[in-house]
């Protein structure tokens, strides 16, 4: 599905060719659109949830409000913006009653207010379905997009990868969700907005980690016209180890998703740690004492 | 379902408690929230749409996406703005092909060129029933809503209404969509994009009519705290009577959906035609000679 929803979004792109000179970044280009308001360069965004693809079983009502603005606020941080007002639509389905829907709102809220969001708007109807899209809208001082990459640049990560994916495959597989190893990264994950922000004042290229960071360094990679290679030396696995083999570990952190981590490349670090480097070339490569291993763009989804 | 929806936005509303000098409308408050950005008042929809509930059978592909662009115009027409950008999210079900996919985009795209709107992203994923979900953006001028309906004030329509529903029943009772009465107002309703501009520099309120223009006036009533009454002799029925009795096409005027004219109060006119004023008191009314009858919160959905 992942492929085709690649294959969908480039003839959107072909459909949609925005241009004028007050879109600095269009629809395809980025995780999110950048527009110029006044003197504002504002990013928009939206994101689409549903209970059969997204929501994993046992996860709360609030959970599910947290996690529809949390991926919207992902893309956000991913341009290094400023998050400020949030819009959504949600399908009620039958068994969804109103404390139940009262509930994913609370949840919206609390996340929203951590980053002082003000929730201003939404629309609600009935179908088969729980449904949860989101729209959310930042500014950005500095646009920093994935077509930027410097030859030289480092690349960096700002958190560990493959836990939400290892949690899931737990619940999967018959534990408890108070028995996998972490239930934050699969049930509310935290959008990186603050390092985002940071990060944007000096990085040459920056995006979210919501597929995989397989996909999100093929995408820099073509977009900037270099290659990255990674040093199998620098990817710690030991949280993910812990429960699987090595080799299962090194899947998971690299083409697993839903951890929504940033993945940025800049000739400084501000935050997280190396993984690799920015050189001459194409592809996304994995280098492991001589060898090199292409790393390619594929991911698999949430459920 | 339409009394749940409504139930269902005030406990939005509470939750929702927005603030600040930059929320000039908030969540719940009109068709659409506006905020300041720098000097701009930016005003953000959403709005979303799905098959079983929204397409009517024989609806093409070109005509769904042009729906789902026009129900946010509408909310940004009600509020006077010029529309700017767009979001959708798409989730796509078995049996749609990418060409399918397509032209729904191209739909979408024929009319936000007209407006020259700028399509700039959007979200696609898979599930069982195509949904879209659209979110757009435009600037307002001088800000127009539902809450300030003034006393002595004319109340005026965009244009005639209960086409939509009319069409949508003969539709259902078998005959096929070339033959229905008005195929443009249930497929391809075109918002007051240009209408709303205008009213909004001299109307006191105004709001769009998706749902019917008796939830539509009691909304304006209720939230400008004032009573409106139409006058029987003032609504034009012809369009209707020529396919149902005059009692039926009176209901269809009061209260079915799916036009998206604009009914506006102020004290001249600039769209239109007056169908009543506005007076002291509570509540929504209908004048027949010496009679009034009350025109209750009410409206029925479009499938």
């Amino acid at each position: 599905m992942k492929m085709r929803e690649f294959r969908l979004i480039e003839i959107a792109s072909k459909i949609f060719k925005v241009k004028g000179e007050n879109i600095l970044v269009g629809a395809g280009q980025h995780d999110a659109a950048i527009v110029k308001i006044g003197e504002k360069n504002v990013v928009l965004t939206a994101d689409n949830l549903h209970e059969k693809a997204d929501f994993p079983k046992g996860m709360t009502a609030e959970e599910m409000g947290h996690m529809a603005l949390a991926v919207n606020l992902s893309d956000l941080a991913a341009c290094g913006a400023n998050p400020l007002y949030f819009l959504h639509t949600i399908t009620i389905r039958d068994g969804i009653d109103d404390e139940f829907f009262e509930r994913i709102l609370i949840g919206m809220e609390k996340l929203a207010k951590r980053y002082e969001i003000a929730i201003v708007g939404g629309d609600i109807d009935f179908g088969d379905e729980l449904y949860i899209s989101g729209f959310a809208l930042g500014i950005a001082d500095r646009i920093v997009t994935q077509s930027n990459a410097k030859i030289g640049d480092g690349v960096y990560l700002t958190g560990l990868l493959g836990k939400a994916q290892l949690s899931l495959e737990q619940l999967f597989s018959g534990m408890s969700r108070e028995n996998i190893a972490y239930p934050k990264s699969l049930f509310t994950p935290e959008p990186r907005i603050f390092e985002g922000m940071e990060i944007a004042k000096h990085a040459n290229s920056m995006t979210d980690i919501s597929d995989s960071l397989a996909i999100s360094l093929n995408l820099i990679s073509e977009k900037s016209g270099v290659s990255i290679v990674l040093d199998e030396n620098l990817i710690p696995l030991d949280h993910l180890t812990e429960y699987v083999s090595q080799d299962k570990a090194l899947e998971l952190f690299l083409y697993s998703g839903g951890d929504y981590e940033l993945v940025y490349t800049s000739k400084k670090k501000s935050f997280g740690f190396k993984i690799g480097e920015v050189v001459e070339g194409k592809g996304v490569w994995l280098k492991k004492g001589d060898k090199f291993s292409r790393i390619e763009f594929k991911g698999y989804s949430h459920l």
